[in-house]
C-alpha cells in the first residue's frame, strides 16, 4: 500500500481548519509550518506529498481559506531541503502554463530534491482562470490536444540532456558533450520548444508524471503518461472500476498496466473513541454546518431544514429517505442516517466531504484502508488530513503502525526517489511511440 | 555604499571557475553550493543577490558551464529558508512569462522571505530564447511595450489583497475582508489578467523591481518602476553618466531620483600580492588565453597572435597601439599594456571581462569601491567573484572589513526587508499615476 499526503493552504482539509484550536491562522503564508507538516509525512514513509493547485483564488474568503498554498513549485522548494526521501508533487496546468517553463522548473526541483519530483499534469476549465491570463476557455478537445503537446514536449525537453551529456572533467576541461545536449524542435498546434533545457538528469533522470482528470480525455491521459493517478471515489465497487480503466488505458497505449497506480482519496476522522471523532468533526464544523442541511436533505430526497440539524431523521423521514442518483455519496449519507444520528453528527461523518471518510479510533481508518486495498479497489492513498498541526501526527502515530503490523505498509523507503517509491520504470525523456507527429 | 551579489551558475563569474581547484565540478547542480554563497553574502551583510537569468542554454557546453542557475525562483527559495536578512533579487522575462505567473511566484517568493524578494524585470530578444516559447521575437517597441503591461499588472496582482484585507480572527470566524480582496481587471495589448492574486501582502509589501536595460526603452521602464538598476559600465565619468540618466528618468516619471539606486559591476581579483592575484587569473583562463589574444589586438588596434601570449608588446607595437573606439575597455587594456606585461598577464586584469576588475590585495578592491562610491559613480556595487567556493569569503573577510574601517559600509543590516536594505520608500500594488489606459 502506497500513501501520499494531500499539502494545502497550510490548515487542513476542512475548511474551517484554520480556526482548529492550536492552529496558527496565519499558517496560510507560513512555509514553516508546511515544512512541519511534510517532515511529519517523512516521519510516516508516505511516498509523496501531493499538491492540489488552481491559477487563481478560489474562495469564499470572508470565512475561508483558499485551498492551496501560494505556490506550489515555491512550497516544494522549500519542503525539498528539509526532507529526504518523500516525493514531492505539484498540480500543473497544462492550459496556461508554456512547456518550457513547466520543464525548467518541475527538473530544477527534481534535481534539487535528489529525484524526487512528480507533476500532476492537469487541464483547466474555470473561465475565471482563463481570465487571469486574459483568455478564454477554449472547447474540450483543444484543451485536451494542448494538454497531449504541453505533456510531450516537457518529457522531450526533460530529456533534452542525454543522461551521460554531463562530464565536468576538471582535468580535460570538459564540460559536456555538445552533441549529447540537442533541441528538440518539436511544434505542436498550440505549443512548441526549441530546446535544450539547461539541466541534467536528477538521480530518477526526470520527473514523474501525475493525473488527476476523469473522463475519456483524462483516461487518455493518464494512459499514455502518467505513473500515479489520484482517484475521487466512493465505494469499493466504484473504485475497481476507475483502477480498472487506468489499467485498461495504460495497456491500450502499449504500456504496463502495474506502471499506472491509482490512489483513492481518503479524508479519516480520528478519535479516542467514535463520539470524540464525530465531536472532533462538529467543532470543526460548527458555523457551516447548518448551510448543509439543505444540501443534505436533497441527497436523501428529503426536506431537511437547519431547525433539525441537532434532530434525527423522524421515522417518516426514514421511511420517506432515498439515495440521490445525482451524488454518489447518497447512499452512505443514508446509511448512516438510518443508524439514528442527529443531522449534525450525520454531517460530521464525513458525508458531504471530498472522500470517504473513515470516522473512529485509528484502526477504524487502519480498516477502511486495508479493506479497500485488499479488495483490489487502489494501489493506495491519498491522505486528506482535516487538520494538519495535530491531525498529520496522528495519523502517522497511530494508524501507520497498525499497517505495518498487518503487513500492508512498509517499515521504511525501500528507494530514494518517487520513481522508486512507486515502483515506476526507468523513464528518460519523451516515450519515442508518443511523439507528435 | 551598497552592495550586491551575483549568483550565477554555482561556480563563479569566470568561465572556467568550474575547473578551479576545490571547484566541486558538479556545484551546477548543487543547490546546497547556492545557499553556502549565499550564507557567505550574508556575513558580508550584502544588501543582496542578483541572479541573472536567461530562458534557454546559452552556453559552449563543451567546454563552459551555463551562466545561469538551474532555476532563478528554485535557487531562491532554497536560499530564502537558509538565510535570514539579505535581498533575494531574480531576472524574469517581461517577454515569455504571464504576469500572473511572474506576479504569484515573487509575491510568494517574498512572502516566504519575509519581505527579501526583488524582480530584475527585463526583456528577452534572443532568437532562441524565443524558439523555446514556439515563437519569433516581436519588434522592439512591442517588446517594450509588453514589458510595461507586464509590470504593471504584476504590480497590481501584487497589490489586490489591500493591507489589512486578511483578518483571520479564529473567534468570529472571519478569514478576510472579500472586499479588500478585488479583481484587478487589467487589460493591456499583449497581456491581461483579472487577479486577485491568492497571495497577502509581505512583510515589505511587495517585491521590490531591479532593472537592467539600457537604451531609451530600458531607461523608461528604470525610471518609471525600478528601486535598483545593474549597469555595466567601465569607467567613473560613463558610470556617473549612466546614474544621472536614470535618475533624470526617475525623475521625469514623476519621483524622487533617490528611490533609484544605480549599482556598478565589478569583478574584484584579490591576492596576498598583484603577482597572486594575476596568477590566480591566469591559472582561471589556462585554456581560454590563447583564444582571446586576437580581440585583445582589436582592442588595440594591432593584430596579435597567440603565439606572443608570453611576451610584452614589442616598443614596435606599443608605438603603434591605440585604443578602438569600438570596445569601451580598450582604454583600460592600453593602459595596463603599457606597463610592460605579458598578453597573458594583460588579460588576466580583466581587460576584456564584462565589469571593472581591480587586481592586488584587498585594499586595491576597497579602494576602486570607495573611489567610485565617493565620485559619486553609484550607489553600490554589483559585486561578481571569480571563484564563489573560496572567493566570497575573501571578499568578505578581506574586503568588506576595510570598506567598514574606512566609514563607507555598514557593520549590520539597519532594516530588515529588502526595501529596507536600499531606502526604497513603501509601496504597494500599482502607482495609480501609471496606470494602463
Amino acid at each position: 500500500m502506497i500513501l501520499g499526503m494531500h499539502l494545502g493552504n497550510g490548515y487542513g482539509s476542512q475548511s474551517s481548519a484554520w480556526r482548529a484550536p492550536n492552529v496558527n491562522p496565519a499558517n496560510y503564508a507560513s512555509f514553516d509550518a508546511q515544512v512541519r507538516y511534510a517532515q511529519a509525512a517523512e516521519r510516516g514513509k508516505f511516498a509523496f506529498l501531493f499538491l492540489p493547485d488552481f491559477p487563481g483564488l478560489q474562495a469564499d474568503v470572508d470565512h475561508e481559506a483558499p485551498q492551496i498554498t501560494l505556490d506550489p513549485m515555491m512550497t516544494l522548494a522549500a519542503i525539498a531541503r528539509a526532507t529526504e526521501r518523500i516525493g514531492l508533487v505539484a498540480t500543473g496546468s497544462t492550459t496556461f502554463n508554456e512547456p518550457f517553463n513547466i520543464a525548467r522548473q518541475f527538473k530544477a526541483l527534481d534535481v534539487m530534491s535528489h529525484g524526487r519530483a512528480g507533476w500532476n499534469a492537469v487541464t483547466t476549465s474555470d473561465p475565471n482562470a482563463a481570465a487571469n491570463f486574459g483568455q478564454g476557455i477554449a472547447p474540450r478537445p483543444q484543451r485536451y490536444q494542448r494538454a497531449h503537446e504541453t505533456i510531450q514536449i516537457t518529457q522531450a525537453l526533460w530529456g533534452s540532456w542525454q543522461q551521460d551529456a554531463w562530464i565536468k572533467d576538471q582535468k580535460t576541461g570538459r564540460f559536456a558533450h555538445p552533441d549529447k545536449i540537442q533541441p528538440i524542435n518539436m511544434q505542436g498546434e498550440y505549443v512548441a520548444s526549441r530546446g535544450p533545457l539547461p539541466i541534467p538528469p536528477s538521480e530518477q533522470g526526470q520527473p514523474v508524471i501525475f493525473s488527476a482528470g476523469g473522463g475519456a480525455n483524462g483516461l487518455e491521459i493518464a494512459g499514455r503518461y502518467a505513473n500515479g493517478v489520484i482517484g475521487a471515489t466512493f465505494t469499493i465497487d466504484d473504485a475497481r472500476r476507475q483502477r480498472q480503466a487506468y489499467r485498461e488505458a495504460a495497456a491500450k497505449a502499449g504500456r504496463n498496466p502495474d506502471e499506472i497506480k491509482f490512489f483513492a482519496g481518503v479524508m479519516p476522522a480520528i478519535g479516542k473513541t467514535k463520539r470524540d471523532a464525530l465531536d472532533r468533526r462538529v467543532q470543526l464544523a460548527e458555523l457551516t454546518a447548518a448551510s448543509r442541511v439543505p444540501y443534505l436533505g436533497s441527497m436523501l430526497n428529503l426536506q431537511l431544514g437547519p431547525s433539525q440539524i441537532d434532530e434525527p431523521l423522524t421515522a417518516q423521514q426514514l421511511a420517506a429517505a432515498s439515495p440521490s442518483p445525482f451524488d454518489p455519496r447518497s447512499p452512505r449519507a443514508l446509511e448512516v442516517a438510518r443508524e439514528g444520528w442527529t443531522l449534525r453528527d450525520i454531517l460530521a461523518h464525513g458525508v458531504i466531504d471530498y472522500h470517504p471518510t473513515p470516522v473512529g479510533t485509528a484502526s477504524v481508518t487502519a480498516d477502511h484502508l486495508q479493506e479497500w486495498f485488499e479488495a483490489g479497489a487502489c494501489d493506495g492513498f491519498w491522505v486528506s488530513i482535516d487538520v494538519n498541526e495535530d491531525g498529520i501526527d496522528t495519523f502517522v502515530d497511530e494508524v501507520v503502525p497498525l499497517l505495518q503490523e498487518r503487513g500492508v505498509y512498509h517499515h521504511d523507503y525501500d528507494g530514494a526517489t518517487l520513481r522508486d517509491h512507486l515502483g515506476a520504470p526507468a523513464h528518460y525523456g519523451l516515450d519515442p511511440r508518443l511523439a507528435l507527429q
